[in-house]
Order: structure tokens, then sequence, then C-alpha cells
């Protein structure tokens, strides 16, 4: 059973609309540097994922806001695999402030072949590097 | 039964990622210019909504991605009401290259006080307002 | 003498910040849309410049802002080529809300070959469909 | 003489275009995150100066690319106040990756009543929380 990932992100002026909080969209950018930083933690960086000859591309995203984020807030980004199919990943992730929970949401991507863009089955070198943050036996 | 809302959007070279396509999080950018056009045809403005005292907060997006959209290319956004709770109204999207399904997804919003942003009731006249749009019998 | 080619774009609520106003790094966005146009009109497309084997990389930008845009409104964008050199293409664009100035700026791009991105002379096509909208005898 | 204050930031995926390398307007974007930084520095916070009364209005940016930057690239921002007129505030910014330059600029920003947003005198209080970062005799 794997733990999930954890980074820091501070709000930025330009992410907060009108209402004072995130617009909704950034939640969405916010779920990618989690992707990042887990390729970090798996594979050394996401381009060592395109030099080993492939690359994901999202087919699916949920979020459910749970509570505002504002400008200057400080969060923490959770990100842990919660399934692995032949050919698709799927990342769980939750946003909070402190115990707070902001945002929680999942993300559907597709392994292809890189630069082509093709899909492809998940090699065994990718599968086994995120491991370590894999939530359930999926 | 109501019909769908249409406009025109044409993607922005910031829009597209190092693959050459719109980056993941900007659909749900495009989904609320879909709710600006949409409210601008129910009431008037978006403006208006607030003048009449209540704004939405989003809670919840899903987005399924279809089709790759690409720098320059004219997208049609399409909106309508799938379903109107006592403080929640949720759309239905769909974006198209042409015929072909690029993007569809739903947000739910929930109705606030504004400027307070404390949940509230929808008010009759803005229910009546997206009848027009309501896809079923919601 | 040229004129300067206009389009219409309309600000988008995730555009502004809790000022209530387009945050300012977004009028960068908004230039490129107007080079986007631009190019359409001299060349077909930005691609079609791509396919003649150059492509643009922004050496320099300048903004001032004049007035505050908001959300929804419908603004009007100007560009003219202020001056070309051998390598370098330097665009002036005005933002207007009516007759009223919102902001003006001028970016330099520097020709480069596509997809190397090794710096260039402007090829001489791309001189002559630039010429209808040069605005001085630069 | 006042030193430059500097932090890091990371580059996201979503900030690279097709050309792989940082959009130009995000540059703008991450200027603004080194004024977020001097002013907690200077301050404790951006909303710090809120609650004094007054804000900051941009009125003009200038922005010379030196070099590309990437995704992944880890930047190292440094901000400096280049100059203090009655009402307005001269930033000065550089950005590097390592020793190399990527990006230099001035932002000019207006001191403004808060929430009003009409100009006002700089408050005595404000200019002395800057004086340390102050890079010159202005």
């Amino acid at each position: 059973m794997g733990e999930p990932l954890r980074h820091q992100l501070r709000v930025r002026y330009a992410e907060c609309d009108f209402q004072g909080v995130v617009f909704n969209a950034h939640y969405l950018a916010y779920f990618d540097t989690s992707i990042t930083e887990l390729w970090r933690a798996a594979f050394g960086s996401y381009q060592a994922m395109l030099d080993g000859g492939v690359d994901i591309v999202v087919a699916e995203a949920q979020v459910r806001f749970r509570a505002a984020a504002h400008f200057d807030d400080q969060l923490t980004l959770e990100i842990g695999i919660a399934g692995l199919g032949r050919t698709s990943i799927t990342s769980s992730h939750r946003i909070r402030r402190g115990e707070e929970l902001i945002a929680e949401g999942q993300l559907r991507h597709v392994m292809v072949d890189w630069p082509s863009l093709n899909k492809t089955e998940i090699p065994e070198w990718l599968r086994q590097g995120l491991a370590p943050w894999t939530l359930s036996d999926s």
C-alpha cells in the first residue's frame, strides 16, 4: 500500500478572481503540478518519461470544490495513483490548507507514444516507478 | 424542452502546450465563457445577476476530453441547464470543432447571496430566466 | 502608409482579478491574439508562416496601462507594424473600449527558423505580406 | 543602498507553449509573484498593505526576453525598488536560471486608496518598509 506524495504551492494573485478566490480552472493546473512532482519522485523528472519514449494525455478530469482558497494561501497538494489499467493512469488529488480540505479530484490519463501521441501500453518500468504511490490494489 | 445555447471561440496560442494542444485546465475556462453567454441570453448579463443580489460558486466540475483542440481552431461551445435544485445549478457542456466532439462535461454551481457568498435558494426570476435552455424535466 | 488591423475580444471572468479588472499579464496574451489576426490577414494563418519555415520569438514587450478593463467588456484591439529590421519585427498595439484607450504597447519579435528557432533574416514574402499594415517608412 | 530580494519559482507545464518555452505573458505573472514576496518581506504580506488602506495598480510594464525558460526549470527571481515617486513605485526585475539571465524588466505601479482605487500619495510607512530593497538614491 502506497502513500500519497505531498508538495506545497502558494496561491498567486493572478489566480484569484473577482470573488477573491482561486478561479476553478486553476485547480486543474494545480493538479498538473502534482503530476510533475510525482513523476520527479518516481522517474527523476517528467522529461525522463519523454526520454523513455512515452507521454501522457489527459482523458478525464473531475474536481469537487470543498472550500475557497484565497490569494497567498499556502496549500498542500496530495497525489496518489488510484488505478493503473493497460493504457490508463488514474490519479487521485487532494488540496488542503492546513487540515482543511479545499478541493479533491481525479485525473485519468492515457499512455501514448512520444512524440507520436498514439495510445500505447504502460511500460513495465513506468508501472514499477509509480508503485510506491499507488493507493490500492489496482 | 429547451435547446442548448451555442457560441464560438477561437483557441489562442497561449492556451496550447508543448504537445501543441489546448492544456486541459483551459477547458474549464472555456466552459465559464459559456456560463457568461448563457447568463447574457437569460438575464442580459452576468452583472444583471449580481445586481439581483445573487452569484454562483462552482462546487463540482467534470470534463471528458474526446479529441485534441489545436491553436487557432474555431470551436463551438454548447451549454444547457441539466438540472436545477433548490440551491444548485447543473450545466451541461459540449465543445465541438465542426461536427467533431472535442470535450464534454458538467459544472455544478451553488447559488449564493452577493456579495456575502452565503448559500441561498435560487430566486424564481433566475429559475424562469434559465427555463428556455433547460434540457430536461429537472 | 498602412492601416492598423482591428479585431474584437471580450474580457473573460477568469482574466479579472480581485480588483475586478483585467490582470496585467493578460494584456500580453491579448496582444498575442492581435499577432494571430494580423498573420491571418497577411499570410492566411500563423500556421502558414510555420509552413514557410520561419517562426517568431518575442524579444521585448512594453505595455502602458491607461484605464482599467472589466469583466465582459467588449474591447477593440489594434495592431500595426511599427518597424521591420533585418531580423526583427516591431508591432504597435492599442486596446480600446469604444473610444477610450485602455492600454497601448509594443512587441519586438525576432525572426527564427522553424523548428530550429535559430535567428534568421526576414524573408521577402513575409516583409511584403506585412506591408499593408506597416504604419511608417520603416 | 539596498539589495534585491530573491525567491525561487519552478516553471509549470501549462506555462509553456508549443515552442516548448514559457509564453511571454507569464513573465509578468512571475514578476507579480516577486511583488508579493517583496511585500511579505517589507510589510508581512500584501494583505497587510490592504489593511493599511492602500493598494497598487500597475501603470507600465517592460520586459526584455534574454533566453528561453523551459518546463520544470528552477528559476531565481530578483526584485528591487528602482524608484519611488510621490505616487509611483518602480520595481526592477531579473529572472535567472543559475547564472544565466532569462529575462529582465520594470514595473511601474501607482499607489491608490483601497478599496476605492483612487490615486494617493505613498504613505511614509510604506516608503520606509521598502527602503531595504531600494537599489538607488531615488
